[in-house]
């Protein structure tokens, strides 16, 4: 167990942007909410799955909508104490420990506002690895761990609680009414015992996205480049060196749909990549051909500063690297590609691992 | 207190379909679930809203949905009584009496089953009078009596609490779920004491629709014509008498829209009336002038059989007869007007009573 301050929330969002593939929303918001928290509260704590009681209750706390909305429709904040409140109240059970749901984009910080708040520590795990756009795309559904009770809470007042015969289902009706709700709201999910917790989420993954927002913010103080030591701290490929030459994005109910267009620069001059995405960057593809497919992780980096940029943010003009990294090995199982590989968005190509794209 | 046995529900049935003034859905389907109960657990208990103890729990149990779907897609019977045990459930009290929500159509004979199956009683009440589109449009809202909780229950086993901030929010979010469930499902809601039923309530509507039924169903054994009588029981204004010349209908989510057209026969040789619906009549013109105007209540009758036909299943050719009721005296006030008057449904025109609308 190790205490969590404003300072580590830094890194911990720019490593959750990194992870968050371009999706997820951006952090900035909920930055603030748990710095916030923190000031008022004390310091978080984050807990190693591994050193959970197998009968405590873990839950997910998350932010749920579309990015785009995530980032201009402000959270009062208290909707995610209700959302707690309501699975404690439901459950008729104290929750021992939060979690992110997904450790990628706003839900990588989300958590640990009601951690603090609460004074119960959150897991340092999440179902994903990275962000995805579908309630049902957790590693928790690999294992068979039921989405809901959901617990729902928006920052009007409505709060709800479904209890859905699958986690598609799940997916279906909460985002049915959360459009109505206005495109975004706070939601308890998937709640777990520790055990499950062991056996189905990605361990590690909050220090992990703290490191890498380490090797992006830390390294000019170290005179290292920024670029070169995320690469390295995330096992990256570098796929591509370009600039933004064209974007194609709209908003569809939960979801920003487009492709980003890089023209080449330095050694891919002449070449392009198209980014495909549907809240999180899918499909890469240099002149026509996949160099990273979903459920890897696509990274679009802002040359500038090494920073990670989002899909909804992404802007004519940007110099950028794109980066690929691993999925989790969950993700990279057969089940796993059917829940978060690329014919689950459509596509007709399937998934080939981007070190296998990038072999030469 | 008086028994409801499957005779009783034929004549409610029949005046139900009277009182959904086109919309809330053909009670047939609802019919045979509630025979069937009936055949299984014995005789259902209709009692009086006055004979109720102020400190009881009544919950409205209702089919929720568009008309036209709730007559294709069939319910397994099972949703209602999963959404009456959800609401005990979570209200974590015995419920003492089921009630319709609206006396209008398949609604005015669903709570009957769930009370022959439970053994518990059903109120002679229900909230409109009438069959209306939205869940806030009853006369609870006029006395500030909140739709949530809110117990919904498909057929595939998907269960949901909501707790919304007003009685529209109600409409907004299970609507938007409903919508995903395929358009329809069961819900309980506006759970209420015996005190609150006794103020708020339309009394006595039941026991009045089984005399509607009774008139239009018993006539011709007693040698009188079922319209005459019908029109007598319902205190009815004749206003056209046609053959349907033209059928517009749309389904839009969970409204079936259209107009009705029908060209005069007899004394209204010459004219034409416009039967305008949004899942219910709301509005008849007869040669573009008002002669019934919502929350009055508009009722299309088979002219061969004096039996009332739903806005879904008007056919061009039908010989007919239109005929206005009053609304309930609670809908004629201005709060009622506004909750169930034409500019709620985007009219220009203003409410003026039948009465006053056909006085030479």
């Amino acid at each position: 167990m190790r205490k969590i301050g404003t300072k580590d929330i830094e890194y911990i969002a720019m490593g959750s942007t990194v992870l968050g593939t371009g999706g997820g929303g951006d952090p900035y918001i909920g930055k603030l909410l748990v710095k916030q928290a923190i000031n008022t509260y004390g310091e978080a704590s984050l807990v190693n799955a591994e050193d959970l009681e197998d009968d405590a209750l873990i839950v997910p706390i998350a932010a749920f909508g579309a990015p785009m909305i995530l980032v201009e429709k402000l959270f009062s904040g208290n909707e995610f104490m209700k959302a707690f409140e309501m699975m404690e109240e439901y459950l008729g059970k104290k929750i021992d420990a939060v979690m992110p749901a997904e450790a990628g984009g706003l839900n990588g910080v989300i958590p640990f506002a009601v951690a603090a708040e609460k004074n119960i520590p959150i897991v340092d795990a999440d179902g994903m690895g990275r962000a995805f756009p579908r309630l049902e795309m957790v590693t928790f559904t690999l294992h068979n761990i039921p989405v809901s009770p959901i617990a729902q809470a928006d920052e009007k007042g409505n709060r709800n609680i479904y209890h859905t015969i699958d986690n598609v289902w799940g997916e279906t009706l909460v985002g049915a009414t959360t459009i109505q709700m206005g495109g975004s709201c706070a939601i308890g999910c998937y709640p777990m015992s520790g055990k499950q917790v062991k056996k189905a989420a990605v361990h590690g993954i909050v220090t992990y996205a703290q490191k890498l927002g380490e090797a992006i913010l830390d390294s000019k103080d170290k005179n290292l480049s920024p670029l070169t030591s995320l690469i390295k701290e995330a096992s990256a490929i570098k796929l591509f060196t370009g600039k933004i030459s064209k974007v194609t994005i709209k908003t569809e109910g939960r979801w920003n749909k487009g492709i980003c267009e890089i023209m080449g620069l330095d050694e891919n001059q002449g070449n392009f990549m198209d980014l495909d995405f549907q809240n999180e960057f899918l499909m890469a593809k240099k002149d026509g051909r996949p160099m990273a497919i979903t459920p890897d992780l696509i990274v679009l980096i802002d040359a500038e500063n090494a920073q990670p940029i989002t899909a909804e943010s992404v802007q004519y003009g940007t110099r950028v690297v794109v980066l690929g990294m691993k999925a989790d090995v969950q993700w990279r199982t057969p089940e796993g590609i059917a829940l978060g590989g690329p014919q689950k968005f459509g596509y007709k190509e399937k998934f080939i691992p981007i070190e296998e794209l990038n072999k030469n």
